[in-house]
């Protein structure tokens, strides 16, 4: 119950079982068996839960169409201690409730997050499944390091449980990793790019969607160590292929939401600190083709905005930078007002998988950048020429006997393919307008903060 | 290509794109543009790809009904040194696939199993989604500890990059969790189960679908260190619901597979080593209700059947034991033929979480066990009485205080609710007739191994 409201010969319980955006008024009457455990000091109010049975009536009240008529009234669970409950009927603070994330789906706002989050799992399945793409369940645990060690969490045994006791080591003095689970060190992943990219070469298009990991001391509203990404890897494709790929994934979710969450929407327009424009924004982005720029163009654009006294950021523009969320949300929202695709970046800020041009400067990578969100989506032509690869391995200092599994997929029948990874969280964002990453995924894990 | 057959005018390519269990037979004559290519020293014969352009005609051969007539020939990636390729034309041992588990998916058998997978999973969560169950992502790190710190992976980033520094400690020598990512010891998952609940109690009907980990030093054919987990909680519900919430997911992945996956069943059904009866077994588990007994009534027939001489077991059986898998196998095999609940567990055996039957020796748990595979569901209504939760944690030597957000699920308004969980991996297992669960996922973890 939301709240239960008692008078001398009538109690209102507002109900809700969560499953979508209303509630339902429910009337019992002092005669009704139950009747008694309406009481404050009976059921300790908001948070209560109830077995109600009854008939719907048209409601006398001016909130709602329809109330019920309770016949019997049971109550399920009492609130034990109601000075303690965190979750009073007032509203709380995004802070309050990421403490109390156990108890914070009853939150109306954090509720409906969760429904729409639900949607676009699904709504992202649905759209793979049917166009083919067949999903595959990328490792979590890898031994492959190639994305930079700095950034990993290692996944060992070897801590002992008697904190006094020290790790194997070798002679030598080294961690003895011979004796640890796996038999040598081993991370979470940062992607499954690359393992997806095994089938896709073999079974055609491909998706993973699953937890991917950052051991970044990064305390951002933008960023979690644990998240959830959307990888798809598109056979015999190149980068126009991955871009339209890309807007059609976006499209149908936003679509998907439009239609399948309206109630939902609705609550998180009303919601404060929300964004009230936000299903005109969603419309805004499906009704129209998504700008698409070369980075070039992009760099030339803000270098002429800059000169024209338009704007003036706190980092510089120069070709070969890598664009800062300041200059992606000025291109997206106030250049083009819209989603921008933006191509063909300098090779030096790109991963060393990506498919150099012909200009030998610039490689066949495309992101997606979305107003207040900033970059979306990141993707690429794969490099696909065996020796090329290897020479951008070694440009990066990537060792190539570190990656021989995946310089296979060059040397024994490649064939084109390009892909992009989706931050799933950052699409909830963009959906449901909520500023903090936080509070669109169950039990956020963060520096400092490993709880539930 | 699966082959490359050059004879003097003309070659044939039999081709894959792995989107399908058939291949396509492609004619190319010696006038077509790329002829040359079908060499075997030009594109190295089986492993290499092709873009392929013709007419589709009536196959003269007696193997296909249908054949490409090549008009245009392209080789897109050939096979670098087809002496030292490791997925020759013949067919390799399971073994040998896993060795080379980047390249697999190339294989018959592997490629099949990755496609009714994908069906599955897709199954899964329509099947959910269609019944209204929230899918949520409940954490891979984890900071509690409540099922069994000993079989659990560390997740950390003390660890030195430097193997000769040494962890950060304490004045007193403990390993200094402090400085650790999360500021104190953290795991990776076993179960989602417990998080899972927070939000059935408050958005009714939810399941988790991730992966879960278990640093067991396991070697046997039914045991992942990494493996995924389906685990729905059904809120206001007992074991009725549950068993047959459980029988009807079960039976409707068995059916979209027998519907869906057809061509990949035949192609299993007729691999070496599998399960000729594939799909009858299948059609058997749909066709009828599994049969539902108590754990007390299947220790007794297990008793009559060895008094009577018709079996003997490694183990002895007496109630109160857990049933190890030739017990379950035969009752499952031998007694009932087909799928069979097993409810009502001694509460030694199973976990505190599970509700306190009235007769104070067993638990509202139910396990559904199956032909070939043994247990692949196991479930329970959850204890929902705050003191005999704390009781029942106490004496399997979980601290309260540990669980205290679990325990405030009892205390803030609870709800009847019951759940399950399967092994996803099992699940593959049974409709597939694979018998090594490492040939069912694409990378498996293993004692040993987190190779790729």
């Amino acid at each position: 119950a939301r709240t239960v409201r008692k008078q001398k010969d009538l109690s209102f319980i507002t109900l809700t079982d969560g499953s979508g955006a209303g509630d339902l008024q429910v009337v019992v009457d002092k005669i009704i068996p139950g009747w008694e455990d309406t009481k404050p000091g009976a059921c300790g109010g908001t948070g209560s839960s109830w077995d109600l049975e009854g008939t719907v009536v048209a409601s006398k009240g001016g909130n709602q169409a329809v109330e019920l008529q309770a016949t019997k009234c049971t109550l399920l669970g009492k609130v034990m201690d109601n000075t303690k409950y965190p979750m009073a009927k007032k509203g709380h603070t995004a802070e309050h409730l990421r403490k109390h994330a156990h108890l914070r789906p009853r939150a109306r706002v954090y509720a409906a997050v969760q429904r729409v989050r639900n949607a676009m799992a699904y709504a992202t399945h649905k759209f793979f499944y049917d166009r083919g793409f067949l999903y595959v369940h990328t490792p979590l645990i890898t031994g492959a390091d190639c994305e930079g060690a700095g950034e990993m969490f290692s996944v060992t045994t070897l801590l002992p449980q008697d904190p006094k006791e020290d790790i194997p080591r070798t002679k030598d003095g080294k961690i003895d990793y011979e004796k640890d689970f796996f038999s040598k060190p081993a991370s979470l992943t940062v992607s499954g790019q690359l393992n997806v990219e095994t089938h896709a070469c073999a079974l055609s298009d491909c998706y993973t969607f699953g937890p991917t990991f950052r051991a970044e001391n990064s305390h951002t509203a933008r960023h979690l160590a644990e998240f959830w990404m959307i990888e798809p890897e598109i056979a015999f494709a190149g980068l126009q292929e991955d871009m339209d790929l890309a807007e059609d994934y976006l499209k149908f979710c936003v679509h998907y939401a439009l239609t399948e969450c309206a109630d939902d929407l609705a609550l998180l327009e009303a919601a404060p600190d929300l964004d009230p424009e936000l299903r005109p924004r969603l419309h805004n982005l499906i009704e129209r083709p998504f700008t698409r720029k070369t980075y070039t163009e992009c760099i030339e654009i803000l270098e002429s905005e800059i000169a024209a006294g338009n704007v003036t950021f706190e980092q510089s523009v120069e070709w070969g930078m890598d664009m800062e969320s300041e200059h992606e949300r000025y291109l997206a929202e106030k250049i083009f007002n819209g989603p921008l695709i933006c191509t063909n970046y300098p090779k030096g800020i790109k991963a060393f998988y990506m498919k150099l041009n012909e200009d030998g400067k610039t490689v066949g990578a495309m992101d997606i950048l979305v107003p207040r969100i900033g970059e979306i989506i990141g993707g690429s032509v794969r490099e696909d020429r065996y020796e090329t690869l290897i020479e951008r391995a070694q440009e990066v200092g990537v060792q190539p006997e570190d990656l021989d599994w995946y310089l296979d997929l060059r040397k024994y029948g490649t064939v084109p393919h390009a892909g992009f990874g989706l931050g799933f969280e950052r699409l909830i964002m963009l959906v449901t307008g909520v500023k903090n990453i936080r509070d669109v995924i169950p039990f956020p894990r963060v520096p400092g903060n490993c709880d539930f």
